[in-house]
């Protein structure tokens, strides 16, 4: 048997191997130091009370004989699948329950969706990127093609050209630079995959941390998107569920390609693939979007965009450019003094114990710029802003 | 953009929902009766103290910041990594812990695995089978080859002749005829893999059924299968987990093809398209390794067994020919009188009001035949074997 040989062409990411090398090499020559960590992209507050409350709750449940729960639908079960479709609905987004997939998070869906496309597929990935959207597609021997982004285009590329591209990924609010696309860009590359019959895949992992009133947190707020757009969603930043695993995706029922329809083909491959979510997580899902759920999730959103307001504050009276922050938990900044990504990298870890994340390690066009996430505590994060400010003044 | 036209080879399965809707018909036309349900291949007794116990600990520590778990590692949690090869250790198979994987349950890791073998690759799967390995096996566009298996081999085929075979499928403790292999019949798999360079997936999902002590538990007690299998199982019926997912993988390192180490190549699939099984769940699965926990869960097996004897003595007393129930949770009898699958079913339907299901939906030569279910309750168990026997004697 010769194994998946796509996998012998998929390149070791040392990216995060990297920097906790360089960090624990510090830490073993400075044992007195303290490291304010503005690297890391998981969440650091725990679950709300509404949750909390209801995974108690469902850990009872399958404690008795009477509410015990076995095998839950594939698809989600259906009053979370309706909970998530009246979610959109608060956005003008009108979806079935049907449309609407619980999933075990973004990133395990990321991997799954692309058994829809079958094999040798193009794909358009925008950099800088998460790097698991190039390695899920160099694995299923797909075609990847690199779209640039930079300071010009304010990290938010607009489509070109190129035909012949089978899927999209965008990813808005964006990891790792926090740019956000609004209305009429994205509407642009809607135009572009329904054209092109593409698909677009978009990751609305971060839409929770939209504040601009004008800010699509759906692509399905632009026209035409249910004709081209599955979009990946996730609990994880919004709600915390990093750890605890939950997410959503919604495919429309008229999304059709070449006649085959996409919604259909993902309810067979759930019915085949997967006995479905943990019926105690998408209790503990289904709390999130409760009247108590959603504003304790706010108080804790709240506090990592005052994370970010504090690193925005600083960044201006730096006068460095960054974009993120805004509408998202990552501030990606250039650079001081035209430093590359990891000299900037050892600047910060060596003179002021920062460690936050050197750009190029998202695709060659993140060189010189590097990310900061607004994940960590208040106090760190204050610190960490007062540091960079006395360094870099 | 082309869909993945794999999906155009699906057949559609009628099987439960024939069976749905037979038993809907006929619950319509007599109000009055109460149906004994024997077809559910679904738990009905609930979690365990000692996991719910550790269920209710998990969410408390995600209630707090001090204790809080944000993402966790993609192959599993270290510590239950090592708790599951211990387990393995009881059965004089040693494995460390980077060879065990922690799953959200073997149904999507039967999905997930096909990714590490490619496309094209010709796959055998033995019938009567479980739907899911062969239509996982279509969406990839794989061949499937199917080996026959009946009453004059006990349902457990021995290897032929056939070459070519990349991947063979192997179920034991059986779903759907309870059938198990002995150590001998499946070294002879082991040694056909070996000499053909195949894969042998072994589920594993029913072991914890098995009560002869020389039946193996695991493919690895046969000498020589770490270099030819990957081992999945699941805690859904060992422990109840059916609605709660959890499951473990298992890929010895020596486990190479073609030079490609597939130890190795799990782990970058993994790292690369999830972020692992929630905190929670992890925490209530490696309570089910613990002592009280498997004095517990055995607890919770002996109530299955003790249905599964129940209809075994009523077989016994009919004179009709079964295989399973000993060393499985399913009872798969030969339909007396020569009845076909679904004749037998609208027997049972109309005159006893017990429900099953037909053989003939698991594969052709599962035609004649009949699977009981011992999962049911205690009280429906008894009477339906004291009606079976009435009309049956």
């Amino acid at each position: 048997m010769i194994p998946n040989t796509n996998y012998k062409n998929l390149k070791d990411s040392y990216l995060f191997y990297n920097i906790a090398q360089k960090t624990k090499a510090y830490l073993e020559e400075h044992p007195d130091k303290k490291l304010l960590r503005m690297g890391i992209g998981d969440v650091s507050l725990p679950l709300c009370d509404a949750v909390i409350k209801a995974l108690h709750e469902a850990v009872d449940d399958q404690s008795t004989k009477e509410k015990f729960h076995g095998y839950m639908p594939e698809c989600g079960d259906p009053a979370l699948r309706q909970t998530i479709a009246d979610y959109y609905k608060k956005r003008g987004v009108e979806l079935t329950s049907e449309e609407t997939f619980v999933s075990g998070g973004a990133s395990d869906e990321l991997g799954d969706i692309l058994d829809l496309f079958g094999k040798g597929k193009t794909v358009m990935i925008m950099e800088p990127a998460y790097p698991a959207y190039v390695d899920a597609n160099i694995m299923s021997g797909n075609q990847v093609v690199h779209v640039s982004s930079g300071e010009e285009n304010g990290f938010l590329p607009v489509p070109g050209t190129a035909t012949g591209i089978d899927v999209i990924y965008i990813c808005s609010p964006n990891n790792p630079t926090g740019a956000t696309f609004d209305k009429e860009k994205l509407k642009l590359w809607v135009d572009y995959a329904i054209k092109n019959s593409s698909v677009i895949i978009f990751d609305a992992a971060y839409e929770a941390f939209i504040e601009e009133a004008d800010i699509p947190h759906s692509i399905y707020e632009v026209e035409g998107a249910k004709k081209c757009a599955i979009e990946i969603s996730s609990l994880s930043k919004t709600a915390g569920f990093t750890g605890t695993r939950c997410g959503y995706t919604v495919i429309p029922k008229e999304l059709e390609m070449d006649g085959m329809n996409l919604n259909e083909m993902w309810v067979r491959n759930r019915t085949t693939k997967t006995n479905g979510v943990s019926y105690i997580i998408q209790k503990g899902a289904a709390a999130v979007f409760t009247e108590e759920g959603q504003r304790q999730i706010k108080e804790n959103i709240a506090v990592y965009k005052n994370n970010a307001k504090c690193l925005m504050e600083t960044f201006d009276k730096l006068g460095i450019w960054y974009t993120g922050g805004k509408n998202a938990p990552y501030i990606w900044i250039k650079c001081p003094n035209n430093m590359g990504s990891w000299e900037f990298f050892d600047l910060l870890l060596n003179e002021i114990q920062v460690v936050g994340t050197p750009g190029e390690g998202f695709g060659k066009c993140g060189e010189g710029y590097f990310r900061f996430s607004t994940f960590g505590s208040v106090e760190d994060t204050k610190e960490a802003a007062k540091r960079l400010y006395e360094l870099l003044k």
